[in-house]
């Protein structure tokens, strides 16, 4: 139904994990929204705004159909912003869901996924459709009204993805997808809070 | 496509509009997601945080498919939010959107659509679907991120009617609705901003 | 000591009191030092700053030695914000402290007490010293670090007058003086908090 | 007059000074009253209330009355919070005032400055009057009425002293003190804003 080509968002090239057991790729989450927080832990707009908008994403929205990842995209002063300092940086700011950092260039520039995705500096949100395509890029600041309604639509999107999914295959199985489809559509439930 | 049944909501009754020429009625605005923010203008919440949130909805998406109205219901205090205080209120707060006054039920107690929606209070935002159903209701205060989330719902199941209903007419005409669809669908242009 | 001439304070003049049993007079208040708030309760600025910082101040200085006194000064839409209007909202916003309403001109105009002083709108802050002369006026904002300090000079000349005129006097009274002066000017407990 | 014994304020110990030219001492900053912030760079309440905190005070007392001190304390994290992290961080933050690096104990424990003050924590804000006397330490957040109260004590003090001082002094001396303290005795100048 949906007609639009979208270009598939790049895989991102990462370091080191930090609040996660093992790596996760781009690929792995197909299925899911990602919102992808870029930062610096020294960029004060990240501090006071990105980061404190992700964690209530993090909170808002179930886990089951968004996943928020943070990347370190350090951009100045690689040396004090080291995976060390990252370290100490996400204790101290209780980050809780999984922050990846982006591979140098090897020259102290731009990293590599910062690149790949052409973004401007930080902090920048990257909204990803559960096809894993990419589907908002923004540099600065989005007020928590228009992120609401993007991320919502693209759960919408991922739901009747799977409602569709399951329709081509046979019976019971659609009609309970539709039912599965029907309850989880409810507003009331989208959001965790 | 979605089988969910949802009540109706019931139509307003109000004694006098301001910020609009003609009376509304929610009927006339079949087609739009309606959200009704019931308020009182001595209320603390609904200064700080139920009107200010109101503006924000009101200048973050589409007036074409998203319209804000305020409703004033009184329950106390009559004898100080008369409409001639609401009117200066109005005008001190540069308050933008049509706001009625709620029908008083004569003997200075729960005004009329306040007691139809069953309101516990106020500030209480309301979400009204393009079909004229209540779909949610909020005592007190919600996040930007949910209401976002909530709203855009609306507006995409507005959306699908909307193509849903060409589709089953002829030709041409489905395939100029998929285009719209295709267009209007896009993230980026959904919320205003 | 201090030689600098100020002007005295005009004596309000008020037509109705709300949060105290008697009229308060600024000369009865000789003595302490006085925080006078002018606001109208339909100033969004008296509403969101002006009145939320009054409130600090009378939670933060022992009102033994500052006095906190709101003025309604009704300058526009005189029809709207009556006193009884004005009581719901004292009581809808929890305001703690003397709140007189400013007599009118008796031609919806400028109201007398906001006259004598010469106000230029809503919210005007005014500080008068323990000797009753005019000391500081804002209109509009003003930082509460800002305030903080022209509060506490006030509060230490008065603690002056104090110990020098019992100093004037004869023997324990200046000494019993003098410890007072000396503990009550500790910075740490100045502020209540 | 003032018969009150405070404690002086122990000598800082800094191993490297950023934003200034050459080292301060605070003996040298006697006849002025001395605000030291002390914070670690990955603390969150140094960063969103301690330092801009002490950016107000920098912004709204003369710098002829009133000095603001930085002094990094770090006490946990050492390998994260490094000089070479601090200068990027100071630099990002847009810090104005001098920043001391609090002289490590040689075990990453507490750093001897923070010893000597007996600190709890970070942020911790210390106001050290003109005669070098330690007469505040708070620890966690005061509020800025509070704390614009107690710096303009210091001030005022320290303002009569030096008035005190030309008073023993003979003739036109003591009349040009009268003056200087007459003018700059007015509260409207004493903070910058």
């Amino acid at each position: 139904m949906r007609e639009r080509h979208f270009q598939p968002a790049p895989e991102w090239v990462v370091q080191q994990w930090f609040n996660t057991d093992k790596p996760l790729t781009l690929a792995a989450l197909r299925g899911k929204v990602v919102v992808l927080e870029a930062f610096q832990m020294l960029c004060p707009g990240c501090v006071s705004h990105g980061l404190p908008q992700a964690q209530r994403v993090h909170q808002t929205f179930s886990s089951s159909e968004v996943v928020v990842v943070g990347l370190h995209t350090v951009f100045e002063h690689h040396e004090a912003m080291t995976p060390t300092a990252l370290r100490a940086f996400l204790h101290e700011y209780r980050i809780p869901f999984p922050v990846g950092v982006d591979m140098p260039d090897g020259r102290n520039g731009v990293p590599q996924t910062m690149r790949a995705y052409d973004m401007r500096g930080t902090p920048t949100l990257i909204l990803i459709d559960a096809r894993g395509n990419l589907r908002q890029q923004h540099f600065g600041s989005i007020s928590d009204l228009t992120l609401g309604a993007q991320i919502a639509e693209l759960v919408l999107e991922a739901r009747e993805d799977a409602t569709g999914a399951s329709a081509t295959s046979a019976g019971s199985g659609a009609d309970r997808s539709a039912d599965d489809c029907a309850s989880g559509a409810c507003a009331i439930r989208m959001p965790n809070e």
